[in-house]
C-alpha cells in the first residue's frame, strides 16, 4: 500500500488524466509557472495543472474536484498582483489559457462571445477590421476571464467604464460541475438577482467563468494624446476634477508622480519631458470634438498652473507614451537594480485624491522608502509602487507597513483598499475594516450557498 | 381570550405603534393605497402600514417582523407595473416616501446621499443650481429607493446607463434588522463580491435600502431635441443601429410606432406630425458637438428614409416633447375610454428589435387587441401596451395571452424579459424560462441565506 496514493488528489489526478491526456501535467517546472502570478507572494506548487479546452472539461473537473474535495484555482495569463492563482492549499490550477475562441462577433449589436483566455490584444487585433474595439485596458498582457475575476479596470475606464460595465453574461461552471449562463444579449436587464455582477469580482470563488459576452464600441474617428506637467500634485489633481466636472468625456486621465516621471524618462526613454507631476491625457470621438475637447482641458490645465501642453496625433508617438505609461511598474522596479515593488491601488472620491497621494508619499518617505506614483485620476485610482530589497529579511514587511498605512488612509478618506486589482490575498486584512462584519457575513453566505464544500481558489477574500 | 389578537402580526403592530405613534396606520383607506402600484394585479390589504423616517426605525420594524415571521413589502411611490408593492401575503407595508431627506452633495466628486423616498424631481430640482444633474429618467413620478429595487432605466439609459451604473453605495436593513453599507465613495472598487449590484434589482426581498449614494452628472451646456418620422418601423430601427454604431453619444432615443403617435397627437395635442413611426431624440454637449451629432443623425436618418427632422432647441418645446413622450402609456389607455393596459418590456438585442416589434404587433393584431409601442430602442428595450376592457371577464388573461407571446419571441432572440420593470408578480413565469433551474437555484439560495425566514417581500420574483 502506498499511502501517498490514497490523497484524495491523486484519484482526481488520475481521472483527469484520462479525461485530457497529456495536458494534465505534474511536471514540476509547469507547476511552478503555476504557483503566483505576477505578485510577490511566497509561491506554493499546485499538485497538478490541467489545460482545459472546453467547458465540457471544466465542468468535469469541477465535478470530481468538488467530488473529492480538491481545491480548485482558475489560472489565465498570470498576471495578477494580489495572489489570486497562487493555490496556497495546492490541489488543481486549471490553466484556461487555450480557450481563445472568438466565438461570435455581432457588428449590429457591438457584442461578441468569447472563451475565457482571450486577451484584450488579441481581441482587439481581432476587432480592428471591424471598426469596434474593447476599451478595458489594464495595460498588462492579460486574459478577459481574469478580467472579469478581478473587475479589472485600467486607463480608459473614465470613460468607458470597467469591465463590470461591459459585460453582458457569463457562462459559469459551478463548484459542483454545473453549467450556468448569467445573462443574454440584452443590453440592459431587470430580471432577477444580478449574477453577472456577482460573478464579476468574485476571484474564482464562485465557480469558473467559460464564456463571455462583451459590449463592444465603434473606434472612434479621432484619437489625440497629450501631456501636461504641473509644477507640483495638486495642481495636477485639480486639473483633473475640473475636466471630470466640465463633463468632459476624456478616454485616459492618468498622473505620474515627478518619481514616476523621473523612472519613465530614464526606462521609457522619453525625451522633452521634465521629471515633475503629469498628466498623460487621451480624447476620443469626430475630429471636431476631439479638438474641442483637447483646448478645453488645454484652457482648464493652463489657469490651474500646467506647463504647456504637448500633442501627440500620429499613433506612433501616441503608441510610445502609452507604452512608458504601462511600462510604469517596470520603470519604477528599475530604479534600484536588484529590487522589487508592491504595489498599492487605493481609490478614493477625487476630491480626496490629493491629500491621499501627498499623505501616501509622506508616509513612504518618513519610512525611508522610494516610492513611484501612478493613477488613473479620473476615478480617483492610484497606484504606489513601494521599492523594497528582497534580500533585506525585513524588506517586504517593512513595504507592507507603508502599504497598509496609505490603505487606512485612503479607507478614512471615504476609498477602498482596492479600485481594480482585486483582494487575493494580501488585501485580506483590509476587507473587514472596509465592509464591516455584517456586510462579510452576506458575503460569507453566498460562497457557502455557491461552494458549500470551499474547493474554489480557497484561501481568498476571506481570512478564514 | 380573543384569537385574533393572537396572530403574530397583532403582536407586531403593538410594537410599532409602540415606535412610532400614529405613523402606524391601520385605516382601510391607508391600506387600500398600499394594496398594489400602477399595475393590475389584484389588490391586497396589508394589515397595517408603518411611515417611517429613520434607518432605526427600519432596523427595529424588521426586527420584530424577523421575530415573529410577519411579511414586510418596501413601498416607496407605488408607481411599480409589476406589482412589486402588492402585499399579497399581508403583514407591514414600510412606507418609506416620507425618508425624504438629501444628506449630502458633493460637487468635486459629482455624488450626491440621499433618502430613499427622494423623486428624481426633487433631486433635480435640488441640484439645479450646483449646475449637476441625476440622469435616470423612467418617467413616472417615482422613489429612488424603488428605483434601485426594480434597477429601473429609462430613456436617457442609452447614454448615461441605468441606475446600476449610477449608484456608488448603499445602506440596507437587512431581515433581522441589521444595518450594512456596501459601498464607500469611490467610483470603482474590486473588493469582495458587489453587494451594492446585488442589492439594485432585488425587488425588496433582500434587504430594505434606507440610504443611496448616487453618481452624478454635470448638466450639459447644450442639449437639443429632434422628431424624425419615418414611413416604417424598419427605417426607424435601422436609423437607431447606425446611429449607435457610429458611437454618436445620443442622449435619448425613443421609438414611437403609428398607433402610438396617433394615441400622443390625440392626447398630448401634438401638432404637426403625422401617425406614422417616429423617432424622438436628444442630444446633450457643447453646442458644437450637438450640433455635430444631431447632423450625422439627420444624415443617416435621411438616407434611410427618414422624412425630415423637426427641431426642439427651446426649453418648452423640449419638455413638451418629453411630456409627451412620458405620457404614452396614459395616451395609450385613452384610445378606448373606460379600457385599461397592461405594458410588456421585453428587450432585444438591437438587431433584432425589427423582428421583435413587428411580431408584436402581429401577434396582437391576430388576437384583435389595440396596443401601442414606445421603445427605449438604442438599449433594444420597447413597452407594448396591450389594451383591454376590465368588464370582459377574460380581458385581462387575454391580454396576458399576447404578453406571453411578445415575451416568448423576445427570449427566442436572445432577449429578457424585463429591460426595466421587474419581475414581481406578473413576471416569474417567465424567469425560470429565461434563466435556467441551476440558476434560479442560486438564486433562491442568496435569498435564503440573506432571508432565511423569508420575510422579505414573499411571493415576488420566485413562484414558490
Amino acid at each position: 500500500m502506498n499511502t501517498i496514493a490514497s490523497r484524495p488528489v491523486d484519484a482526481v489526478i488520475a481521472a483527469i488524466r484520462d479525461l485530457i491526456g497529456e495536458r494534465l501535467s505534474t511536471a514540476q517546472a509547469i507547476r511552478e509557472q503555476h504557483s503566483r502570478g505576477e505578485d510577490q507572494t511566497p509561491p506554493t506548487l499546485p499538485d497538478a495543472v490541467a489545460y482545459v479546452e472546453t467547458t465540457e472539461e471544466v465542468s468535469r473537473i469541477l465535478a470530481l474536484c468538488n467530488q473529492h474535495g480538491v481545491p480548485v484555482v482558475a489560472f489565465g495569463a498570470g498576471t495578477s498582483l494580489e495572489g489570486h492563482v497562487n493555490p496556497v492549499r495546492r490541489g488543481i490550477s486549471l490553466d484556461l489559457s487555450r480557450m481563445t475562441n472568438i466565438l461570435e462577433v455581432n457588428a449590429e449589436d457591438m457584442d461578441c462571445l468569447i472563451e475565457p483566455g482571450v486577451t484584450r490584444q488579441q481581441l482587439n487585433d481581432y476587432l480592428r477590421d471591424q471598426g469596434m474595439f474593447f476599451p478595458v485596458d489594464p495595460g498588462s498582457v492579460c486574459t478577459i476571464g481574469g478580467m472579469c475575476a478581478t473587475r479589472a479596470s485600467g486607463t480608459a475606464a473614465v470613460r468607458y467604464g470597467t469591465i463590470r460595465e461591459n459585460v453582458l453574461g457569463l457562462e459559469v461552471v459551478l463548484a459542483d460541475g454545473r453549467v450556468i449562463n448569467t445573462g443574454g444579449r440584452a443590453r440592459k436587464a431587470s430580471n432577477g438577482y444580478d449574477l453577472t455582477r456577482l460573478f464579476i469580482g468574485s476571484e474564482g470563488t464562485l465557480g469558473v467563468i467559460t464564456r463571455v459576452r462583451l459590449r463592444l464600441h465603434g473606434i472612434p474617428e479621432a484619437i489625440s494624446a497629450a501631456v501636461c506637467q504641473f509644477p507640483d500634485l495638486k495642481s495636477a489633481v485639480e486639473t483633473t476634477i475640473a475636466t471630470m466636472q466640465a463633463g468632459i468625456p476624456v478616454a485616459r486621465i492618468e498622473l505620474l508622480d515627478a518619481d514616476q516621471m523621473q523612472a519613465c524618462i530614464r526606462y521609457s526613454k522619453l525625451e522633452g519631458y521634465r521629471p515633475t507631476p503629469t498628466l498623460f491625457l487621451e480624447f476620443h470621438g469626430s475630429p471636431a470634438a476631439v479638438t474641442e475637447q483637447a483646448e478645453t482641458v488645454e484652457a482648464i490645465a493652463t489657469e490651474l498652473g500646467g506647463e504647456g501642453f504637448a500633442w501627440a496625433t500620429d499613433a506612433e508617438a501616441r503608441n510610445r507614451l502609452w507604452k512608458a505609461r504601462h511600462d510604469a511598474y517596470w520603470a519604477a522596479v528599475a530604479l534600484i537594480p536588484g529590487w522589487r515593488g508592491i504595489t498599492t491601488d487605493v481609490c478614493v472620491p477625487i476630491s480626496k485624491l490629493a491629500e491621499a497621494i501627498l499623505g501616501a508619499k509622506e508616509d513612504a518617505e518618513a519610512a525611508g522608502a522610494t516610492t513611484c506614483i501612478v493613477g488613473h485620476v479620473g476615478d480617483g485610482n492610484f497606484h504606489q509602487v513601494i521599492l523594497f530589497d528582497p534580500n533585506d529579511p525585513q524588506g517586504h514587511e517593512k513595504a507592507w507597513e507603508i502599504d497598509r498605512k496609505i490603505v487606512a488612509r485612503g479607507l478614512a478618506l471615504g476609498g477602498t483598499c482596492s479600485g481594480e486589482h482585486g483582494v487575493g490575498l494580501g488585501k485580506r486584512e483590509f476587507l473587514e475594516v472596509e465592509h464591516g462584519p455584517e456586510a462579510l457575513d452576506l458575503m460569507r453566505g453566498i460562497k457557502a450557498s455557491f461552494d458549500p464544500k470551499g474547493i474554489l481558489n480557497p484561501g481568498k477574500l476571506f481570512r478564514n
